[in-house]
């Protein structure tokens, strides 16, 4: 009954999909007609559709592959295991087979991956009466809708672009090459899909072409296609910011262990990290038995260095992803943080005093010392936030330096690195204010 | 020399405009002749245009607004102080004025702040050849790239859309009503950004049209406005998660004192969340002075906690912004985060178990106990890392059945919450298993 609701409505259905446990989209997908599952196959993901075509019958194949544009049979592609992408290659028509191979060079995730070639071509010595009839005659031909002509060299050279508007507004009997813009957005071959998105953010176009070395003309990036690498991309990077590996697909599409696996490695490696903190904390073991109340304030301390290392970490990594700030800004940044961390250690530091020496039972809790006390506090924190604050944001320039991705620079990351040392400020400042009365 | 520099390459200059200092942009921008602070003002963000408007010689403001497209100068208008929209509204020509002030009747991060009105309107009953030629008419005065056709009947009600290739496509004498889709995706006027880019990514889409509730067009979104509005919201989700405000301004143009402002409040709220540790540490008191070496793991197990906290509020926060885990499948998501608590728990306490027995100095460090010692900490783990994955999961749900963005629920807000509570059931777990021993 179920699925039956669900057939009735494909918009619905694909909406629903990614909440689905794999075991239910099978069902579904299985139970429905031919034609409802056609249509369901087409609105779905290209990795909701690879992973679909094992439960399509092998004769049925064929057919729901070349259903798809070649760009997205591409994706589809991709997305299959690579022992089976031979034979899924297999089952496309020559021409689409040849467009798909040559899209599958390319990793993913750059340019040429992301790239199709429905595109109106024009010649430089065109007229712009000829340019207009041609154009019309390939809308009739092409898959996807099309923004801009390419004015292309005999030798595949890009040399110019003009809109649709430009064509229609320019004196019929002018050449294209008068008329055309030659002041060129391109996009190389390799770039990055995010560097990509970029593009698209800063020059506002609807496509932006692909161009090899030698400037010819290899395809074009859409904007539509660019939503979902932006959602992507933001989805990676918040859930590195949150310390796990990026898990690359809805929540319940995942099966349990994957996502096991994707959250316990980080968790252990923190874990790991973290046990430096015991080691730390056991040389400190005699302080500790001679002024307990030292220990009373240890967790505090230590989160307050954890939390603005992960503020300062995670506005630096957002902001080199945005290319708001770049390597060479790091002295810039250093000095505005060094600044930063002054102040919000200032304020913590004094919200610390202030708490130890207005408690009420502060003669009980912490002894006859607590102004001391209060003073080990208020001065640990101002070096701890001042340190979380300074290793938060220069962490991510190091890390770029030597050539990994600044983002691996999670929040959690930078919270254990600064635990740590955050101990080491505590017992050392401690070991100075209260030398001679409690230790 | 170096304006000069900027000068010769406005691409460029646009490019660096985000990382410059509010003062250097002033600098450059009132050095460059008119021509040039023309094509740079056009090229820069509604945000970076507000604020060079009163940069700009009173007289010439009406000429640099009335360079933009209508939704431009809203976006400028909506960027101004409240103070000086009326003055800036007033240099438009009357009908753009009408249509900014309608415009701006929106929230900025609504479907209605975000359409624009540049799509060509066919009635029903009109042929395609009719179409076909009203639409290469239209071409010629709009202002923004065309891709879709919308039929509206007398009352403005939307009841077909038609792309380009549809029209070229058709039989010239057949009526739009015949070969227009009817199967409409339309989003309403209040709809929030977030969930217009939502639609945008299912739905694969170059522009989605705006009705209101009787579903009479109001204008369309395009994909291109799209992008900035996932970037965006994308940094501010970033920038929660890491435990600030979102900072609504990339890092360098943001004055040090508002980026302070953005910090230091949520690092305030946390340390006084924190300060709770400290009072609950304060109970523990004779329990530390007793056995110090309880005092060695404080960090290891509270951070363990606050860790697994982190990822699963991560997880959750970005399924929900993404629709993948909706309100009600709360319970779903319980049964596997518990499951996901008890395995990663079971690994952090393992290790931690392993690391205690094993540790060479083990009889020095942790005494003639060392094996309830570290019965303490495994159980403890399991515990923290269990209640911290389901405190972190669960959090979101809460906040957004009371009504609050799920979003606040930020890493280092869970990790306080957790750490709270991770004490106490570390020194519960103690006073259980070290019970006549130590304590």
């Amino acid at each position: 009954v179920e699925v039956e609701a669900l057939d009735n409505d494909h918009d619905e259905n694909s909406e629903q999909w990614p909440r689905l446990s794999p075991r239910r989209r099978e069902e579904i997908f299985t139970a429905l007609s031919r034609v409802d599952s056609e249509e369901l196959f087409l609105s779905l993901s290209a990795a909701d559709q690879a992973e679909l075509l094992p439960l399509i019958p092998v004769p049925e194949r064929r057919s729901y592959l070349r259903m798809l544009a070649y760009d997205d049979a591409t994706d589809l592609i991709q997305n299959l295991p690579p022992e089976e992408r031979e034979n899924a290659l297999s089952l496309l028509d020559a021409p689409t087979r040849r467009d798909v191979s040559a899209l599958l060079a390319y990793a993913e995730d750059e340019a040429g991956g992301l790239m199709n070639s429905s595109y109106v071509r024009l010649r430089p010595e065109m007229t712009v009466d000829e340019a207009i009839t041609y154009l019309r005659a390939q809308a009739l031909t092409q898959v996807e809708t099309i923004y801009y002509a390419y004015v292309m060299a005999a030798d595949q050279r890009l040399v110019g672009v003009l809109s649709f508007r430009d064509l229609f507004l320019a004196p019929p009997s002018k050449k294209t090459a008068e008329i055309m813009k030659t002041d060129l957005v391109t996009i190389p071959e390799e770039m990055h899909q995010e560097e990509v998105s970029r593009m698209f953010s800063q020059h506002n176009l609807m496509a932006i072409p692909v161009v090899d070395n030698d400037g010819r003309m290899k395809g074009i990036v859409t904007v539509d296609d660019i939503v979902s690498v932006v959602q992507e991309e933001a989805t990676a990077a918040i859930q590195r910011i949150g310390g796990l590996e990026s898990l690359d697909a809805p929540y319940f599409q995942l099966s349990f262990l994957k996502m096991l696996k994707k959250r316990a490695g980080w968790l252990t490696l923190l874990f790991l990290g973290e046990m430096l903190t015991a080691t730390a904390m056991g040389y400190y073991e005699k302080e500790i038995e001679k002024a307990v109340v030292l220990a009373l304030f240890i967790p505090l301390i230590i989160s307050s260095g954890g939390n603005s290392g992960s503020q300062a970490t995670t506005i630096i990594i957002r902001s080199m992803s945005l290319a708001e700030v770049t390597l060479k800004d790091w002295l810039k940044v250093l000095g505005r943080e060094l600044a930063s961390g002054l102040a919000l250690g200032g304020i913590l530091g004094s919200i610390g005093l202030i708490r130890i020496l207005l408690w009420p039972s502060r003669m009980q809790t912490y002894g006859e010392h607590f102004l001391r006390v209060g003073l080990t506090v208020a001065i640990s924190l101002l070096g701890i936030v001042l340190w979380g604050t300074v290793m938060g944001s220069m962490l991510p320039f190091v890390l770029r330096r030597l050539g990994f991705d600044p983002a691996s620079a999670s929040a959690p990351l930078v919270a254990t690195l600064v635990d740590v040392t955050g101990l080491i400020i505590y017992f050392s400042v401690a070991s100075v204010v209260l030398h001679g009365v409690m230790l």
